[in-house]
């Protein structure tokens, strides 16, 4: 039902973390697109797993194209890729069949697939899957980028840190980490403990008029694909977290001829009036909860017996799973913005 | 492209401000529900125009139902109806084309349609089209009620007034509005101002395994409806905007068993975990920015002469669109819920 | 689940036919768009019933516009339009409940809807909702037509009489029906009896590329939006009915420049080659069975008793229901086209 | 746009003839459902080509599982599988962007996708994509016969020969091949020639009121997934192509109670009345052309030349798609069951 995202442009995802792969079939990329592999391979390294602050699994996390590419451009059909699962340890699931982690999937999805869901590192419900979002995104995103549409994101926010955001009328994309983030992130690894973060992501040199009412307003198709991502509890566009103590004449954009180009002097709104791009950024936060699976025993059930019990959880996590899903919140923004440049009648961007 | 909406549920929606008539139709109910005309009324009352503390502009919002229907219960075929526009005075508008309001539809839609939308009332842009949504969510939602399922929504923070929170374990699904929120709109009217709201809404008696992975999470699908809302601006789930500071040993949900049924001891993750529905109430909130249209001079353009002007707005205009957003936040969660059932191909609570 | 078609051009149609209305909404049409009324009546007047040779049911068959409309222009807002039910006689149908009419909906919907769908005039399944078609269709082929793709229908075969097909590489897309099919028409209706028919429609002044892989094809898009009139059982493009009996060597189309273009010399195909347009005129035929309705009486069944009985039907019934569908085949064709041209992403054509 | 079909059961389909791999994802299946690998390769099998009688290009075609299964039995997750290309010979197809086939996407395809798209042997619009059709339907099709649902197809008509039908009411469901069809396929194959076909199918023992109103009637859908398959040109129900020179009176399938069951006594709506399944056997032709590659001259164009030319084409080909399309009917018509199975809201057969 949910496998495929997208009206002009669409994902097709799957996979397991612990199967033999994961993979994507994106449709809709026009014909003669160039495919750069080390562009998406740059991209893949971003959120890979691997260094000290995140799961010491280590995959190269290599991208197979399998169709859709002739003499490195799109040829048209559909362009399906697989990233092979190595490094795979399933023996370390086994017991969450019985116990569900708290706060994560196992319990729901044991319910809703009478148990025959695969449990083994979540499965399909494993944050692994993100990698996928970023193959396809690195695609779009380097097509978006030529023709002058550029995203880019950072943390902002990790336990007690804070980093600057961006200018929302002119965002730097900078996307390194503060090493007060960093920090945060250490000390919670040290702890056994996970803990939460807010990634602010900028989209700029956008075209007026983007997104279609009254169901695909620009924030709801980027919020559907946002809060695909596991982990993602909530979304905001601009200034949306302080609007409900807002005023209009404090908040409204004034709007201005510079340069002989019509602008906003502030971007409260986040580049988006009325669901349509307006010309200005597109500046939205992510807000992530913590890793649920920490290394502190925690309450749990034990189904059936149907009685409490105390859960130690095992195996490889990352403390913040926020770090490596600033390159996915990119790869989102650059899938949603293509999917609506080619459902506007109108663009001649691309 | 856009005017439709559901997987299993389709709502497609029609309309402009000040045009005949707005309605929808509303496919996929299953045959048989009854369709309570009176309810469907009071919940139209709840959202409609008319009291000091909205627009002026007062209309009955009589729904019609053109079809779907037969001896009072749904007759399997697609549910129309409409409602038509009275007191309408297109005369208000005709100046926007040519200077757009600032944090408006005006100047995207100008340029999005070469300047052939309805800019009176803002077209199909306006807030009005949310009436829709009230009458739609008020047939499923009557519907789920009787299945146990029951939604709440209420003002939670406007300006500098704030209102106790659910408890997110067994919210008690009130829907006033506090005296101190009420307060801060009046304030805001009597400046000519307006201002911007928080709206907390909750869903219990939920199934456990409601939503579909990958990208059709429970939090994807409502958060797609709710951002089509006009002025929402942010949508978080649980305690998602204290997540990013938070700690995995704190934020995780404890499991338990209590009176034969697993349980989580708090809801953090307001009801949704991997994106699915654990059986806790859903709890979510939904910011949404100030009116655009207030009465002090703003800075905009006079796009044919591309030079800065002053604009002056009259009309008649809500002081805070997040009062009358209420039953829409109700209605969205209802209308996405329903979706999610009919989509769950082992569900029978419907 | 089905009330709705289209990628681009989305068309969601609702009514019964002794309801308070049939009707529409069109969505992506592309902003600024005329709508001519006259064009559209004349359209309708095409498949209004009325005449000798069709159910004396008389109805104007008006179309009122709702929204999507400004100034005579499409707006860029979802076209909602209504055709009100005048001259409806539930009256006639009670008995279907119980003993279903032979060959009609009444037995299938009767168990699929648990006996709540409404059975007056076939109700959601009736024929009428062939109107919704011809209006919205009518629409989009003015546009077409401006852009030089023209749409022609007519009956080639009724009963025993057949009318000489269009040449299929320059068809002249004449609508007359053949006076000797008017009279096998004529014949049935004195019987009390029905008959079948078989409809031609080209489309020429397409371009090339049309259609999508895999599942798009342009067969694919138009024989799904056949299928969906009421009384269409087969459908065939270009030479398909000769061609199980026929090689290559002779099937085949050759290719050759004409005048600076590259021409077929023959069009088995259809015009259209790997599930896409090839630029010449796209030929298909429809094949509609007799009326289910006729007025000699016949087996059936009493569902209460669960026993044989003989069912005698009154009422008004057309005796050939391809003879009113030549406009809503055209209609469908004129629909399916425009959809391609919008999901083209390189089609600048409209 | 289009790689994509389906609404609660999704197929998305990927590959070209001559790339590393084609495949598909499925998503939608119940989960629990079991995966017999061996049953896959038996239909897999049915339709590999190495026979006399096809294509010398010899493949196992053998269907790898990449996610969606767990110990034999689905899992919820979207279920991908790739088929290895091997035996590919790309240097036979390299002439044809130039100097297009006759009757095949050649020409269509170049203008379409500017040249970019994948001409060995015929990219992503090669027959070789059936095999994923045949993989997919070969997992819904098990389960549909394990809850009594069976289907069946063969060829009723190659050039001049033509076999017995199956029994409206009762149809046999044998697959096999009649020596006389067998004989006219290398009677073409012998002159370098190519042959159509008609291929009859059967579906028995469905559930009354499969099939969704206005637009996804069981025709629609059949059709639309049926018309995906290269080469078909026509889709016939029940006595379809004899609709038109029928009578109501000898057309309509009289009702009866039989065994305590309503049956109809004959079967010309070939089980669908009013778009929805009425018990009765679903029966369809699908009308196949010749294939397009014959080794005999054929006029074409040289198109950097624009002038006419004669083309001689090398390379390996079937004289009868329709010979191997036998198993690809059966798994279209098992794939659209499936789907309009978990459509149905009141559907409890699966």
């Amino acid at each position: 039902m949910s496998a495929t995202w997208g009206n002009m442009l669409k994902l097709t995802v799957f996979g397991e973390s612990h199967g033999a792969a994961i993979g994507g079939v994106l449709d809709g990329i026009r014909a003669g697109t160039e495919v750069d592999e080390q562009y998406i391979a740059a991209q893949m390294a971003r959120r890979a797993p691997g260094s000290k602050l995140s799961t010491p699994r280590s995959e190269a996390d290599a991208v197979e194209i399998l169709s859709g590419v002739t003499n490195g451009r799109t040829n048209g059909a559909p362009l399906a890729f697989t990233i092979r699962n190595r490094n795979t340890r399933s023996g370390d699931y086994s017991q969450f069949a019985v116990t569900p982690r708290p706060s994560h999937s196992d319990y729901p999805a044991g319910v809703k697939y009478h148990g025959y869901n695969d449990f083994s590192g979540g499965g399909h419900f494993s944050g692994r899957l993100t990698a996928v979002l970023v193959a396809a995104g690195s695609i779009v995103r380097r097509e978006l980028e030529k023709h002058g549409i550029k995203t880019g994101a950072h943390l902002i926010r990790v336990g007690n840190a804070e980093a600057e955001r961006y200018d929302p009328q002119s965002p730097s994309l900078c996307t390194d980490t503060a090493q007060s983030i960093l920090q945060q992130i250490k000390d919670a690894l040290e702890r056994g403990d996970s803990v939460g973060g807010q990634i602010e992501c900028a989209v700029c040199g956008l075209p007026v008029g983007l997104g279609e009412p009254f169901f695909d307003s620009v924030e709801s198709c980027l919020a559907h694909l946002l809060f695909s991502v596991p982990g993602v509890k909530g979304v905001s566009f601009g200034g949306a977290d302080d609007a409900p103590s807002a005023f209009g004449s404090g908040f409204n954009d004034p709007l201005a001829v510079r340069e002989g180009r019509i602008v906003a002097l502030t971007n409260n709104a986040g580049g988006i009036n009325g669901g349509l791009t307006n010309g200005m950024p597109i500046i939205f936060t992510v807000k992530m909860r913590p890793t649920p699976s920490i290394f502190q025993p925690q309450k749990s059930v034990d189904m059936e017996k149907m009685q409490d019990t105390v859960l130690n959880i095992k195996g490889r996590h990352d403390p913040c799973i926020a770090l490596r899903a600033v390159p996915v919140v990119e790869a989102c923004a650059a899938l949603a913005i293509y999917d609506l440049i080619l459902s506007d009648k109108n663009q001649t961007v691309l």
